[in-house]
């Protein structure tokens, strides 16, 4: 019998970063929590960074995951943008490396893919799926926390895939 | 009589980051350390910026520095480099951040015109005069290494500017 695994979902952003914990017992997996972190607008960016960080390391010693599952884009709007979101981004990347968690990336495509069956997916239906596989009582908000729970279940997928291909 | 100002210059990188460390003391300025940290190549990222960023926070519990003078960029050849250097800076920036040190930005253009006059300087030429405006044995190597020197006295220049503004 296999033993549970426990997943975090990351869609990093600098205003506010989604979360999103699973525990995959089998093949059934359940959500144990969801969210978002949202440094004070207000404070300098390194401040906002640090905030994101000790968010995440709150995270890492609730739970414990197992593994961190992090969106990884190709196409940024523009290089700025694609600087602070690396920022953001290094947060959960650094917290989960000093704690030796496996680390695993996904584009957005692939995440739709693997909780709606297709990459083309709207913001909403991510939602809606989510709701359905993980038995939530309410539609999960914000928007990044259900993109958060959907790169977690991305990867709960691929590790049952994986587990078949090792049997 | 004014106390004495520790500035630590970052240059980051993912492959190389350059470090100089300068101490003010009055209008004399001196060079404490200079260096730079190479992450373990053959490392995953994540590992190669945990790396990065514990060597950054060796640097501040040795030195104590007032202030992190940090280069900033405004042009990036395209986003995937800008996201790299974005995790690579963004561990400069929470190390100090959790230390509550003061962070101040300067572009490659404004380091150089500091140092050498001239925002066009090429890199020999920042070398050359880091050399003779902090009186050192031989040329800064590597040129990371005399990038970071430079923003940490660019930094020292400003700092020297404003207290003459508010004598």
């Amino acid at each position: 019998m296999s033993e549970d695994v426990i997943i975090l979902g990351i869609d990093p952003g600098t205003r506010i970063t989604g979360f999103g914990i699973i525990k995959l017992s089998g093949r059934t997996h359940t959500a144990l929590d969801y969210g978002c972190i949202r440094p004070p607008t207000k404070a300098a960016m390194p401040q906002r960074y640090r905030a994101l960080y000790e968010g995440i390391v709150e995270l890492l010693d609730k739970y414990s995951p197992h593994a961190l599952s992090i969106e990884s884009q190709f196409v940024y709007k523009n290089a700025q943008t694609a600087l602070k979101l690396g920022m953001a981004k290094a947060m959960a990347l650094l917290a989960a490396a000093q704690r030796d968690i496996a680390i695993f990336e996904y584009t957005p495509m692939q995440a739709k893919r693997a909780v709606v069956g297709t990459g083309g997916a709207s913001k909403e239906q991510v939602q809606y799926m989510m709701q359905r596989l993980l038995h939530l009582a309410e539609l999960p908000t914000p928007q990044d926390a259900a993109d958060a729970l959907s790169l977690a279940l991305c990867h709960a997928h691929q590790h049952t895939k994986n587990e078949i291909c090792h049997v």
